[in-house]
């Protein structure tokens, strides 16, 4: 991004996106929480899962498939498991919503886990993992997207599934451990992003109808269509097919309700757990065992004139605070996506520093 | 392997491996256990991590590395979540105990999660899993090596920690799905094994000491040594690793114990968690998604020629299905490595069909 490019207060991107969700129906509250995530996600860098998602957002509530207002409805209960039933409101909120339940239930049992059927799409998994990781807990968060294919199994071309992400927290003494990854070899933010471009992907991430891994997002287009590789890609992609299937299983198994409904909303089947180590061998003993393994890591023999090893997050966590001290710069399209909303709602637009 | 290999009955294998494990000093009900554990490998074809590991076993069994008898310590216990100190007992059969123990709590809690420490060696993470998908349970079984290091951060050449296989056993209204995955790209077990036959890797999976990626073995003897490449290789090696941390946290920082105490004993950090569906969205509900899944995957495009999609547990439990019937081909150098022991103990050799 050229270095003239607007920085905007992680305040006033808060105040700008709670306004917009506010004045298209969301209650205040809960329009500040999914506002916070969404620029949350901004501050780390996942700048295509921030308010880059904002106007579709927003279209979504306009047509209904988002829904603004209502309750979830508990669907099981029992202590440490719990199931809930979204009802297309918000996945950012719902999200939101179960962990504060799932720390409070894993302070009492140990381990919470929740799932969720019939979420709206809940954005930046990375953006929800500090909730945790502040309080001492380890976090485990995936989602799945039962109404979209993407994602081929292994040894096919023909998309059968989501990038299925992983998001893991992990505290230490220090900084936590922030991992976010996806079963596939690349996501479908990216790819529709260089599409759009009219670029190729930095690797060949995606496989052709004749079984070859391409990097040209046009190969999503032919007839028959290619399709997003699992990682691991054609040599090691029974890996990533396995942590896909894993993730269906607890994303729309758990639940009870996935593909096998047919679902067209645009949605997220949703789990997390939420693990206490003072249950276990003690938080001391935790971070003791994560921060010295952190420690190897980073200090890890690189080939000369290459950077020292990042652990997962340090990148994340180096722009938020980057981004909480000098402001966020959008990425260059997102401001222009909302402008219509902004008139229409009647939101004052964002002030730059 | 040749054809006219011998073939031998699962229940003469697990007759000779009882009676090896008993006269090495293992009470003979858990030395069953073992066996069977051990066989039921080489039933799935996971030639490595069956009776290929017997000999080290009463190695350590003699050397004391591996506890003969005793009891495991609980560090914890609250219902819900259990953490055992185990003494370094055989970790086949610890994981087995932990998988009993495991399936109880989980009908009583909706989940159960058990982490070990200082367990000895594991074996083969996919035997364990029908022991709960056969109850329509869910289960994670996940271990690590603390006093082994292998695999190296991504961006680096040095190794610091094991490939750290995580296995998955979904149940579906049929066969199980049945995952068993490591965080690298390949194996120690098959690395040894290609090293000493003098050959190559078919991938190259390796790093050596100037970061580039190789299918030798030699490059992990040479000094300073390289190491095992994490699931993504150089491209996408930061998702391999990512996932290697989560299971060190969960096989290291839970139990409280792993690197940061810089044991020497061949052991393992274990942890399993056993979900049961009925707690969440019900078992049929559960099924219905993975079974429809399943078949929508074997039923996915392939490119003209290629052999259909297979999920993952199908190879082992046809040739587990084929052992059963036929007997196994045992890997050639097994019975002969066991040759020494089986004089030394007076133990019957194995009668082949």
């Amino acid at each position: 991004m050229p270095s003239d490019q607007p920085r905007y207060a992680i305040t006033e991107l808060n105040r700008y996106a709670t306004d917009l969700f506010a004045a298209a129906g969301v209650p205040p509250e809960r329009a500040a929480i999914v506002a916070q995530l969404l620029v949350e996600a901004d501050a780390m860098g996942h700048d295509t899962h921030g308010l880059n998602l904002c106007a579709q957002y927003l279209d979504h509530l306009q047509s209904g498939e988002m829904a603004a207002r209502g309750e979830f409805t508990v669907i099981a209960d029992r202590g440490a498991t719990v199931v809930w039933d979204g009802s297309y409101l918000s996945g950012v909120w719902l999200t939101h919503q179960a962990i504060q339940l799932g720390c409070q239930r894993a302070k009492a049992f140990g381990t919470a886990t929740i799932s969720i059927r019939r979420s709206h799409h809940i954005t930046c998994l990375a953006a929800f993992l500090p909730l945790a990781t502040d309080r001492g807990l380890m976090i485990t968060l995936a989602s799945s997207d039962p109404s979209v294919a993407a994602v081929a199994p292994f040894g096919s071309y023909e998309a059968k599934f989501t990038p299925n992400p992983l998001a893991v927290g992990i505290p230490t003494a220090t900084d936590p451990i922030l991992i976010d990854i996806s079963a596939s070899a690349t996501t479908m933010g990216l790819t529709a992003r260089m599409e759009g471009r009219g670029e190729k992907l930095a690797g060949d991430w995606l496989v052709d109808n004749q079984g070859r891994a391409s990097n040209d997002p046009a190969v999503l287009e032919a007839d028959p269509p290619g399709a997003l590789l699992a990682l691991g890609g054609l040599d090691r992609g029974h890996k990533g097919f396995a942590l896909a299937i894993m993730i269906e299983a607890l994303t729309s198994g758990m639940p009870g309700y996935g593909r096998a409904n047919g679902p067209t909303n645009w949605g997220a089947g949703v789990y997390l757990q939420i693990t206490d180590p003072e249950a276990f061998g003690g938080l001391d003993a935790f971070t003791h065992q994560t921060g010295w393994l952190a420690d190897q890591c980073r200090g890890a023999a690189v080939p000369g004139g290459a950077a020292p090893v990042r652990m997962p997050g340090d990148g994340a966590l180096a722009r938020r605070r980057e981004a909480t001290e000098n402001g966020i710069k959008l990425y260059p399209n997102i401001l222009e996506s909302l402008a219509p909303w902004t008139e229409r709602l009647g939101v004052i637009p964002p002030v730059c520093l």
